[in-house]
């Protein structure tokens, strides 16, 4: 089957190229709003739209990085989307600049839903096999993959034959990347559907946190399960018994906020006061849903936590040999909706990158100066303002079953 | 002096038409974002851009709202910006739909902050007369002003004689909008420099809730004050010891996040815990600093919290008679930099109106149904989801001097 098929396969196997305009709305041809906007806009007109969209405040530039040819060559002989770009941070005079390459990618599935599930498995490791080398090639230092790369994300059919694609931490996915981070000195995070075999096969919805010397450093388990329309999740899993922890590798300090914790601030607020520097946010959600929402969550984490945020959303439309109801009098399906990509990078400093493609499987690259976390919280000084004591407080007289609001009503509310 | 100079005046009263373009980056001649691209893009890729800057996805499409003739001469006549539109919600089978019509204003100040400062503070009163008449005409329920609307935001200078502006909460301020209260049945939040004569007249930053029978039904005062640059407001008055509370009005639940408050999610989750439907955030910031976060931190809230957000930014350029330094190696200067207004109002779906007007005066009006809030709750479940014992433990936990961040160092870190 022709590459280019494989972003909408129908379950029969037939490619089906006319959903390839997803069913949330055409972006009017263009791929993403950042292209359709530069080719609509005058150069002046798109700089400034660009400036208050992005963030790029300060006369700061987003520079683009130029990549080496043979990863482009990759991209181009591969057609995956391939961005990059180098956010600025101050020089400081007590500490060198601390930058780190990060990569992330999106993709769709490469084989029908109805192929044996270890075809689709390898499948999906011939297809990632080139951006992986793309970013090694290019220098990445981190990098991280889309939520439960390593299947079609099977959840919305509530079935449980889709539970064959869990694997252990050590397994066959993690080893098939391990072997990438010790030829490119790379730390890879990768977000597995797990089965925990020690604790009677309960399966989870995992991050893998694989050093740079290929070791597994440890694992985060997502930590807040949706139960919205088709994303039932917890027909599969139940909510992460792993906290909030922050990974020190050989490039900085990382966390990884599974897919539906983005919508939680006190999720990513925990990564933030366990120290980390950078939080990934591998995803899968489709347009209808939460687009609107995308590309707000991750820009104000990175703002209110003086962290950058890398979001990664799959690609595409997926389509199951049975189809499922989601309620609410719509017919029955056998697809979520078309999965929108859009994976960007947010900095501290409330600045973004554009986005990847929409519809396209795709590589974004960033430089990131993890200085400019510090710069942050000492210009802004969020953390020291916080008043966490009473939150905490707060939280604790919530949770108690006699909690009353503070509320004040007014008085004259039930008079004349 | 012609109202138009009103936005630029210089310390020695004349006019600085050349001011009128913001330090910030110019908007290449439009009044805001969408005008830009409005008058830019085509129809149909404006429809789609909109679609995605302002979250109006599903097919659901915010409506304009037909205004009062004699409340449209008063905009025409005084030359402020006024738009106004209406959210959708769904049609519920067990509970009438309960629409609330919100209004925001936005305004520069009237007069030189060399002349004398009861005159400033009358002809500011002067100025939001026909403002606010517009609101009650066009049948606003809730109306809010901006923060410390009744001076000059002359804390960039550190000189204490602005102290002389503020007002107890029964003060004149307070008595100039009860009469408007009364006359047009509408609660009225009042954000005040706060005199606090019976605690050894302290000064805070406080939201006066005029209820719709012109009582005074409470206040709140600002939980996080800001150390940034000019904005050294600790200079004038600390955090505020009011908690979160919730005023129960005759139109609905309603809090106030004042200004930097919006930095801190957990500011904006304990509004929410209270129970709030509308949270304000009458706010004072310039573009230099805060611009490319405006968009983003409301719009966030709205949707965590599953409440309305209206946002509110001062309008102009504010000239102090003597020059200061916010350090920095900048010169010294005579003023904050261009308060950007930009008003606007997000929802709990995560959409949002267009923003008013970068330069001018104004008010927003929207029609918002408050069941959209609880719609939305049990559609995200977010609240279910969120784990608060979790975050209440580690608040708890984090506030010890020997809180030890969950770290996970990868062991061959300082191996060759």
């Amino acid at each position: 089957m022709d590459k280019k098929d494989y972003q909408t396969v129908a379950a029969n196997g037939k490619a089906e190229p006319e959903k390839e305009i997803p069913k949330d709305g055409s972006i009017c041809g263009f791929d993403s709003l950042h292209s359709l906007l530069q080719a609509s806009l005058s150069p002046q007109n798109f700089q400034e739209v660009s400036r208050l969209l992005l963030g790029l405040n300060c006369g700061r530039a987003l520079e683009t990085i130029t990549l080496p040819e043979p990863a482009k060559a990759l991209s181009s002989k591969h057609d995956f989307d391939f961005q990059a770009f180098s956010f600025q941070a101050e020089k400081e005079s007590l500490r060198e600049p601390h930058i780190v390459r990060v990569g992330i990618i999106q993709n769709s599935i490469a084989l029908p839903t109805t192929t044996p599930l270890l075809d689709q498995k390898s499948a999906i490791f011939q297809k990632l096999t080139p951006i992986i080398e793309a970013a090694g090639i290019s220098g990445v230092n981190v990098l991280c993959l889309q939520e439960a790369w390593m299947m079609p994300f099977a959840f919305c059919t509530r079935e449980k034959k889709w539970c064959e694609f869990a694997e252990p931490v050590d397994g066959e996915s993690t080893q098939f990347l391990q072997d990438f981070a010790r030829k490119y000195n790379m730390v890879i995070i990768s977000p597995i559907l797990e089965r925990d075999v020690k604790h009677g096969e309960t399966l989870w919805n995992t991050a893998v946190i694989i050093g740079n010397h290929g070791n597994v450093i440890g694992k985060h388990r997502k930590n807040h399960i949706p139960r919205v329309g088709d994303f039932n999740e917890s027909t599969y899993y139940m909510e992460g018994n792993t906290g909030h922890p922050v990974f020190e590798t050989a490039y900085g300090k990382i966390a990884v906020n599974i897919c539906y914790g983005r919508h939680h601030p006190l999720n990513w607020l925990a990564f933030g006061l366990n120290g980390a520097e950078i939080v990934f946010n591998p995803s899968a959600t489709v347009g209808e849903l939460s687009e609107p929402m995308w590309p707000i969550e991750a820009r104000n984490a990175a703002i209110a936590n003086s962290y950058f945020v890398c979001s990664i959303n799959r690609v595409g439309t997926e389509i199951f040999p049975n189809p499922f109801t989601s309620g609410d009098g719509k017919p029955q399906h056998s697809d979520f909706g078309h999965f929108y990509g859009s994976s960007h990078i947010s900095a501290p400093d409330a600045s973004c990158t554009p986005s990847l493609s929409r519809h396209k499987d795709g590589l974004m690259i960033s430089d990131m100066d993890l200085n400019l976390c510090r710069q942050l919280k000492d210009k802004w000084g969020f953390r020291m303002t916080a008043r966490y004591e009473m939150y905490s407080d707060l939280l604790a007289h919530y949770l108690k079953p006699d909690f009353e609001p503070q509320v004040l009503s007014d008085p004259l509310l039930h008079k004349n």
